[in-house]
């Protein structure tokens, strides 16, 4: 029996990795002769970096870089066996390195990002997978076009500042500094917000209160949006702020989509691409997914669903495991997932249940009885 | 699909047919004409009236009667639908009617079960049940024989009182003021407990010192109890204290045996013939059965071994549902179910666990992936 297992992390738990591997044990109990391939899966928000890096034997890569406030800090990425590297913006620009109190749109930067990229160019990566999730930053990618080479100058032909008070006062773009090697890079966004760069939909309505934009600022900084939109359709005809996912990380997909020619691609799906999973569930007898939660989110197209979906299209069953499940997780069942069970084994707290080494083992436990029922009633494995 | 359903009560919680209807619930969302039968399961003990009266839809009768310590109560029993009784001892006599500070094996009688087994009889019961666990007494069963007309008589001729105290004193047995209809009734006595009356296994010594009785009074009770044993073979030459089970409930296991010829057997193997469970599995697809808690206590041979054994002397497939598993829940795949499943969805409280509504829905859904998964792989049931 080929058994593929695909699983999203139990967050705060176990990695997809980790998961995996916890299932296959559990399948061995009962089929010891199964060939279990183990995919990492990720959405391109946090984790997918871990994933992608201990599922595929890649290597982590450390650059100093510019926190959202400009301080250095050390953040960290991902380089595959390919050379592709895999960065998450939220490592050098993400919401959670600040505290509450430090939230502040007007001058946090997407700098550091760049700076990653830039670091990854160094080390001869070409192919860029980067995750843009969690951001802290409002400046419509401008910072981390600046770290490339960009020039988004002011009046004064000088470097604007950092964040939506640097944008407001960008009046030229120049790319004549820009990094030769850009040229040959390809980058593709693992992004799931389909929302505009501006306007009612727009990331400055929409993203910018929860990262410390009080209501005063949104408008201005929508403003600075739209005139950042018509200043890049200037540099790059085809630039338009409607692009779904234009908005995302404070407008970074933009920079990303029109300055670096960027793919715009759904998280799990570009994972999914990444990791080979289609070839693999083509041989396979069966498909493992899951995550620490199923419910009705779940349902509406977190990456169980995406990969339930590839199996299905090849004609497979489906089985999810996750840490718990919730009010709307049958609706799984009607989105390719043929039969989910929560892994807990008895009455324990949140803390027990997150235990990486009681998660596995109820993993592996769970894992164990599902197989022997389908031991018991296939005719096909036995 | 034909699925025979005997799962013990989840106790606190569901009872036996409880249980086993939100099972046929979640089965019949995935095999809406499935044929779905449900056998009660008890093992003797706490919910084996309430078993035996719901699933075989029998009914509830009460009696006042004397609890362990004389003080009147009314206690309840089932008569089914062929007029068997059936009397769970604990009803009258058992331990839980007693606070701590009451219990007091010199006095503690089982007057009450007799009393019990008097108020069927007068109705018309000429079969009887009687589940013989959780006692409060030790006075050898003469209480019961007592309420049934047998004369336990001290040296001047007189009934003696109650208790280990009156076992102490009895001299002479006589069976001239039995009622009658005993001659027409049969005994069969749902007990697990495997203990002799006397001796370094016997009840005084093993059973007394949970019952309130301190180290001081075992070795007389003990000299009691075998002078009462030598005292009924006299009445009933057949009658031995080293039977298997002449120790369960203080004694009265041997008073049941050798005064009123009952047969002992193991409480859930009893059930299980009384409720036609082994002609329901032999036309089942598949056998469900399951506990509470399923641990390495029911590998040893608890209700669901039971069930599992007579499924495989079939050849049918066993699943089991519990509200929990734990360490040595395995053992339970040797022992003839195939598989088993917790059924908690997500993590909470143990009374948010309990709670009845709580656990329909959990084994319902629960239920419904595992037939879902059965659906999935099994050729026959498509």
């Amino acid at each position: 029996m080929k058994a593929v297992i695909a699983i999203d992390s139990f967050k705060g738990s176990l990695s997809s990795m980790e998961a995996g591997k916890a299932t296959a044990d559990g399948i061995k109990r009962v089929f010891p002769d199964a060939e279990t391939v183990i995919k990492p899966v990720a959405d391109g928000g946090e984790g997918t970096v871990e994933a992608l890096v201990s599922g595929l034997e890649g290597c982590l890569a450390e650059a100093e870089v510019s926190d959202p406030l400009g301080r250095r800090i050390k953040a960290v990425y991902g380089i595959l066996p390919d050379n592709t590297a895999v960065i998450e913006m939220s490592a050098a620009s993400g919401l959670p390195l600040l505290s509450a109190s430090e939230r502040d749109v007007m001058h946090a930067t997407t700098y550091g990002t760049g700076e990653l990229i830039l670091d990854a160019v160094k080390r001869g990566c070409r192919n860029f997978i980067i995750g843009i999730g969690g951001s802290a930053t409002n400046d419509g990618g401008i910072g981390c076009l600046q770290a490339l080479g960009f020039g988004m100058l002011d009046k004064d032909g000088k470097q604007v500042g950092y964040g939506a008070q640097g944008l407001s006062q960008l009046v030229r773009i120049t790319d004549e500094n820009v990094i030769p090697e850009l040229e040959y890079c390809r980058f593709y966004v693992a992004c799931d917000v389909r929302n505009p760069l501006c306007g009612e939909n727009g990331c400055s309505r929409i993203f910018a209160p929860q990262k410390g934009a009080s209501e005063a600022i949104i408008d201005p900084m929508d403003v600075s949006m739209r005139s950042y939109a018509e200043l890049t359709a200037g540099f790059n005809p085809s630039a338009s702020p409607d692009t779904a996912g234009a908005g995302a990380a404070g407008g970074l997909g933009f920079a990303l989509m029109y300055y670096l020619n960027a793919q715009i691609c759904q998280g799990a799906d570009l994972i999914i691409k990444r990791t080979g999973l289609e070839e693999a569930v083509k041989g396979a007898d069966i498909v493992i997914t899951g995550e620490g939660c199923l419910d009705d989110q779940t349902a509406m197209g977190k990456a169980p669903i995406g990969i339930a979906a590839l199996a299905k299209a090849h004609g497979k069953p489906v089985i999810a495991f996750s840490g718990a499940v919730r009010h709307g997780a049958r609706l799984c069942n009607e989105k390719g997932i043929d039969a989910f069970f929560p892994v807990l084994r008895s009455v324990c707290t949140l803390e027990e249940a997150m235990d990486a080494e009681n998660a596995r083992s109820a993993i592996a436990d769970t894992a164990e009885q599902v197989f022997r029922t389908i031991r018991m009633f296939s005719k096909t494995f036995i």
